[in-house]
């Protein structure tokens, strides 16, 4: 923990859960009959509630969005870059909010939990959640953190996805919505990455129809492949030729002639996989792709993007990536111009950034200073 | 079969082999005691053997270029869009040849052949073969053709590969290279690609370390999931959209909400793997991407792709597709960029066509223009 010691960041920072005992009806027509929320928290509720900021998680993101859990932790919060005194989401100012998504693997309720009806976990037997259960489940969390309207809904990728659906199904929820490296629905391409990665994990012979909690096997090498693939599509091209290029493992000798590691990018690419699959459920990660495949909003108003977001009151801060290749900046374009169609109030930056879809994760300059702008002004509304 | 009433077609072919008895020493270090080499050829070799052509093909192409097999063959050969009467490789004029490559599955020696020192099949004992291997192996074919001099070496993507390294390794033997889709290395995305279809087939138990032809038993969900993921990487972003877009399988229901094929652009990928298994060896399918990705002809010469080319007397002809992201444009640009810095002839045409790296292999007609125009030159240089 290198945070300790810098003015920039939240410190140590500890995990809190919440219970709610109310059944939760999903989209998919499945009832939930309770589920717990793992969360954390970082700055401080103000007396009027009016300074609370949620913060959504990507694909494979959980509720440790900033700071260290313990004083040896290596990395910080998946949006440390982001959250913390002085950053964009800056805790001197605002509270700010982070929570494992529903079926998520990392405290909330997910297929690793026990199913009530059953006492084993649930496994392949929980649920399909939505983007909409997603806001569902958090609006009760805002309630239970006294919390009537969030100053901003904010993430990145599958978060932005979040951010924007708040805004269309509880518009009287949240003041703005931050909608970063995102897309208002998955293309073809996505569709068919998220596919191989879960014929990958559901063709392993450790994921047993997702029933493998009970027999000490899981599908590893599925979900080590699901994340190798990932992480090709979070780099951009350009990014990945900078960091590895044609570098070998070991350039003492010739090539090798045989498939041990030759390129420096299979070695990152196989570290990356196999460090993976220590600490996410493959359950989840099958889950979580298709509440990204299933991401639609426009689809409920006859696929026009205008017409779906035409309740929102919020204003939008939308931001893209030059590099991004996964959520690229046309994707982003859309979400504008459909706000601009039905004449609701949006901020767009498009950064010039090499690092791919990963940018939205990264202390880029010129991204921190427009997002930092933009907050100044929320901060300002909320009169903190 | 539609060729045979279709003066456009080579019509129904017959494939040959040859057996190569001298040993043959490869860049690994291995010697082949001999191999054969299954090919096609379509035309007629004049007397002087002037007007040949060598076809090389692609990762999972074969000698089957052109034509069919058999009157009710439903599909021709891979570059039927592009050789036949007329066409750009005009059959009327020339003489086109193109052998399954060595370590290939359809009819070549390579994993599935025997080991004449073992009696059984090579499996993961067949040494890795490079393009230099296949450059010398072929040689050998020019030699049995009685083809000392070919008009032109031809290929898309690891075809054009091999068109380059004919031009470097063996520059008195042809006249013109024609590198179609190709790039001068693989990009970090590229052997990142690579490496997680290698991982699928050499993770799955079927596999068994690459001795599974006596077992019964093969990778099969490995090799189907390389295969998706080389599907995806074949077809631009655009194409998949107009392909795919989000088609829903089944319109007349909601969402399955369960893993099942949900999207049209899943069925396909899922066709396309299950089906690529049936006639595809899975040890042939690494080998060949191994080859790829120690295909560096700059490598040798400090990484200086100009000196590299210094050696060339064959003029080229370079075409890229502007949709193709597996080897861009600027992939091309760099083979033409080379070859003017070190003053050789070079003709470059960059098609504006949507199909991505895919559109080497179909009739666009810009493509088949300016591949026509160039190949009558060639025609008219060796008098046909």
């Amino acid at each position: 923990m290198t945070g300790s010691v810098n003015a920039t960041s939240v410190g140590v920072v500890t995990p809190q859960t919440v219970q709610f005992d109310d059944p939760l009806a999903l989209d998919s027509g499945r009832v939930l009959p309770g589920y717990t929320l793992a969360y954390e928290t970082y700055g401080t509720l103000n007396a009027d509630a009016s300074n609370a900021i949620l913060v959504c998680h990507a694909l494979s993101g959980n509720h440790h969005a900033a700071g260290y859990h313990h004083a040896d932790e290596r990395k910080p919060g998946w949006w440390d870059a982001c959250i913390g005194p002085g950053k964009p989401l800056d805790t001197n100012r605002f509270f700010v909010v982070c929570s494992n998504n529903l079926g998520g693997c990392h405290g909330s309720t997910g297929p690793t939990s026990i199913d009530p009806e059953t006492g084993s976990p649930y496994g392949a037997g929980f649920p399909l959640v939505t983007v909409r259960d997603w806001v569902r489940s958090q609006a009760r969390l805002a309630d239970h953190l006294g919390v009537q309207c969030w100053a901003a809904v904010a993430g990145g990728s599958l978060g932005g996805m979040q951010a924007m659906q708040w805004a269309i199904d509880q518009p009287d929820r949240l003041r703005h919505a931050v909608v970063i490296a995102a897309a208002p629905r998955l293309s073809a391409q996505n569709i068919a990455f998220n596919e191989v990665a879960r014929q990958a994990i559901r063709s392993d012979p450790g994921f047993q129809e997702g029933r493998y909690a009970a027999t000490g096997d899981r599908p590893r090498t599925g979900l080590m492949l699901a994340r190798m693939l990932g992480h090709i599509t979070y780099l951009s091209e350009a990014a990945m030729g900078e960091k590895f290029g044609r570098d070998r493992r070991d350039t003492r000798a010739g090539y090798r002639y045989n498939y041990d590691v030759e390129f420096e990018v299979e070695s990152y690419l196989r570290y990356q996989g196999e460090s993976f699959v220590e600490h996410f459920d493959a359950n989840t990660y099958l889950l979580m792709t298709r509440a990204l495949d299933y991401f639609d909003p426009a689809a409920s108003a006859d696929g026009d993007l205008a017409a779906a977001l035409s309740g929102v009151t919020a204003p939008f801060f939308v931001a893209s990536f030059t590099s991004d290749w996964r959520f690229p900046p046309a994707a982003s374009h859309e979400i504008v111009r459909a706000l601009l169609d039905t004449d609701k109030r949006v901020s767009y930056a498009e950064i010039r950034a090499n690092q791919g879809h990963d940018a939205f994760l990264m202390p880029v300059p010129r991204y921190r200073e427009v997002f930092a702008t933009y907050m100044q002004r929320v901060a300002e509304e909320v009169g903190v």
